[in-house]
């Protein structure tokens, strides 16, 4: 018996490490034929270059939707459609940041006004700064230091942190939520210090929510150089702020999520989704965030054309709308695929900046999780040798609260607090070969999911 | 028997866990200490910004073995001397390259003559250029269609390399060595496209070494954008090309190595080092190659000192000269190490660029190599997984001749190719999270080897 068990053993030993290698013969073609010809890095130069910044609701918005469409059918997608989604339209305008000191010295702080807020509708808001180092000091305020005040958020991110997507959401508190507090307690508007791990001077926007509770109030974030200025002159002494922007939120526009796929040949009903973001913020190029995650998404459709692989499960790519600030595409895709009964097998994302990979974070039942690991050795020579992260990402979270088994790609993480939703995230920040590691590393696990299932 | 063994057994392992447990401690101590406090991002600028490029035997050079001294100082290094080096001293002068193509169009092409190259003495060398893709179809040529020729080697980088390192070494050859094979032929002067990684025109310098045996003949580098376009006009005719160069050798000059160390408290004589080297090509800043391990190994010593680390063994940084065409600070540093009969205990080099750290690569013994492998659990959290490399240093080359066990720190390889040797390696492609991990890592690997030997 033992001997039998044995050599059943050996059988089942042989045909997995003989599907392991030709998993592992496919995976370094797929890496050569994504080094050698993918088309993402001049893919991302046109999205950056010719459209643009591209917030939910602009014409360059929608553009970029034309240009997806686009990009997907010449990448060889068998299906392309567009997906409708209503997004939110929130225009920026004019905006001015002057400060006085209490010496009577005035200068112009650089500043963006935070996604999604109210602006002052070009009037100057005139009042005093009071400043606090974090939300805990904020509480301990008495209301009457804080109504009719503009609040500066003072918080530094936490440069100690290895990772600084751990300090993101620890710092974006400060972005997302703060402004609310103050509002709260009757403050006339905000100043963060920008969330950002940048040595210099650009302000960092991002999206935040108004409690249905509290007053709209401006919330505006500026540099961590100004936010140092700033912060030795309320040391020494009473600081007044003139604050004047013209931001603030249009109807809804009409826009959609880009949909390319390859049909599956055996079970097309099962999908495996691989996708990034469309849509960025109203500065820059959004190149990490996410132009990034939007070409490579493409190339993973790409790169399996051109190397004749069919996947026994359809393999979808998704540029969603409007994560920036509403994630409304995310949310239409989720519906769409509960009203449709589509099976998606695994979802994956790519919104963490186009740098060289490192692991694919997994969020998914235990059982999963551990079958995708099995995988690891597959992936160590290519440098991606870290799959313990739990990591999905926004646009793919409604399919996750749906049971799907949802991953993220995790890209060498120290550049991107640096750049990330400022004037900075441009083409010229992205380097040819990391986006393509990246792009490879999407196909080589959209492969062996779509051929293998989970 | 077997009980004792057991609690033996449960001992070493208590003993093993308590001691990883204070090591991993103080990694994180190290690591917070670096990311927040570390100075080895300002010392670059201040390296880049206000010295610039400083190739062996030049003013700059010397200016930057004197800021060396003193960082070195500030740093608070026990003791810092420098050790003298013959250096050569290669000088470029203005160089040009003007192509006529079949059809009579002209044009000049961005180029760097290849460092430690002759000139034309100013003279203009016109000649037919005759284009080969790789040295096997070199060697078919006949003598008489090379002599008096300009050799076009028009070599690509292998970009489908994950790891562009071993395409460095690869191409690296058309630059180190194919100028002789061209010369031994007959040719006038060789052309070659640039050793890089860019989808640019960058050209890039770098070392060559004429052998004794042929008669030294003028080579250049071009970008890559450049060499496709001399190589669509080879295809379509035949292309003349007018170089004229100034570059020639002078006489050598004195310069140094600069070294700072910690003294060890119970076996001195014992040493741990950590090095980059000072010198730089003659063109950007040398930001990535070698400033950022200048200040890496700067930072070891700062990062220690500010922590009260009193290591068994004296750690030294060493900031070699003349790296780049001479490898003579190396040398000079071998050699007296064997005259003083100085012990290296472990000796680990910085020159693969200022990106975040993935591995170690460790040149040594089995059993040495296992020792330090032990340690890799402990590096994990701080995203350095890799130590299966056989890397080195360049300048601790003639240790590991000695004996000595060497290693190299391994960075993210992806952007150094298109960065080396060119005009672009300036302060601007660093970022502070990554040089800092980088310094955070070699002062981990320093401290360990320091306190536990190998």
């Amino acid at each position: 018996m033992k001997k039998y068990l044995l050599a059943a053993a050996l059988l089942v030993n042989a045909t997995m490490s003989y599907a392991q290698n030709a998993d592992s013969i496919m995976m370094r073609r797929i890496s050569d034929e994504v080094l050698l010809h993918s088309t993402s890095y001049s893919n991302l130069k046109v999205l950056c270059k010719e459209i643009g910044h591209r917030l939910s609701g602009t014409p360059a918005a929608a553009k970029a939707v034309a240009w997806g469409k686009e990009a997907m059918q010449v990448a060889g997608a068998d299906t392309v459609w567009l997906q409708p989604v209503k997004v939110p339209h929130w225009v920026r305008g004019k905006e001015s940041l002057k400060i006085k000191t209490a010496h009577n010295n005035t200068y112009h702080l650089q500043l963006l006004s935070i996604g999604n807020t109210v602006g002052t509708d070009g009037k100057v808001l005139s009042a005093q700064v009071v400043m606090v180092n974090d939300i805990e000091a904020f509480k301990k305020l008495p209301k009457k230091q804080v109504r009719g005040k503009i609040i500066f958020f003072n918080y530094r991110f936490k440069q100690d942190l290895v990772n600084p997507f751990e300090g993101y959401g620890d710092a974006g508190f400060y972005r997302w939520t703060a402004p609310n507090w103050a509002s709260a307690k009757g403050a006339a508007g905000v100043i963060i210090r920008s969330v950002s791990t940048g040595i210099d001077d650009f302000p960092h926007t991002g999206s935040m929510r108004y409690a249905d509770t509290v007053q709209p109030i401006p919330a505006v974030a500026i540099g961590n150089m100004g936010a140092d200025k700033l912060e030795a002159d309320c040391k020494k002494g009473i600081v007044t702020a003139m604050l004047s922007s013209e931001c603030k939120m249009l109807a809804d526009e009409q826009s959609y999520n880009v949909i390319g796929e390859i049909k599956g040949t055996e079970q097309p009903e099962k999908i495996v989704l691989v996708g990034g973001h469309l849509d960025s913020w109203d500065i820059g190029e959004g190149a990490h965030d996410d132009g990034a995650g939007c070409v490579q998404s493409i190339e993973v459709i790409r790169a399996m054309k051109a190397l004749g692989i069919k996947p026994r499960y359809t393999v979808r790519a998704v540029l969603f709308m409007n994560e920036e600030n509403g994630l409304k595409g995310g949310l239409a895709y989720g519906d769409s695929a509960k009203a449709r009964k589509e099976t998606h097998l695994f979802a994956i994302e790519t919104d963490a900046g186009g740098f060289s990979p490192r692991g694919i974070g997994l969020a998914m039942s235990n059982d999963k999780r551990k079958q995708v690991q099995q995988y690891r050795n597959l992936f160590l020579p290519y440098g991606v040798y870290d799959f313990d992260g739990e990591e999905g990402g926004a646009d793919i979270s409604p399919l996750r609260r749906q049971g799907v088994p949802v991953a993220g790609l995790l890209p060498d993480p120290q550049r991107y607090f640096d750049l990330h939703h400022t004037a900075n995230d441009v083409f010229e920040q992205i380097s040819h070969r990391e986006l393509k590691m990246g792009a490879a590393t999407l196909t080589q696990i959209v492969y062996l999911i779509s051929k293998h299932g989970l």
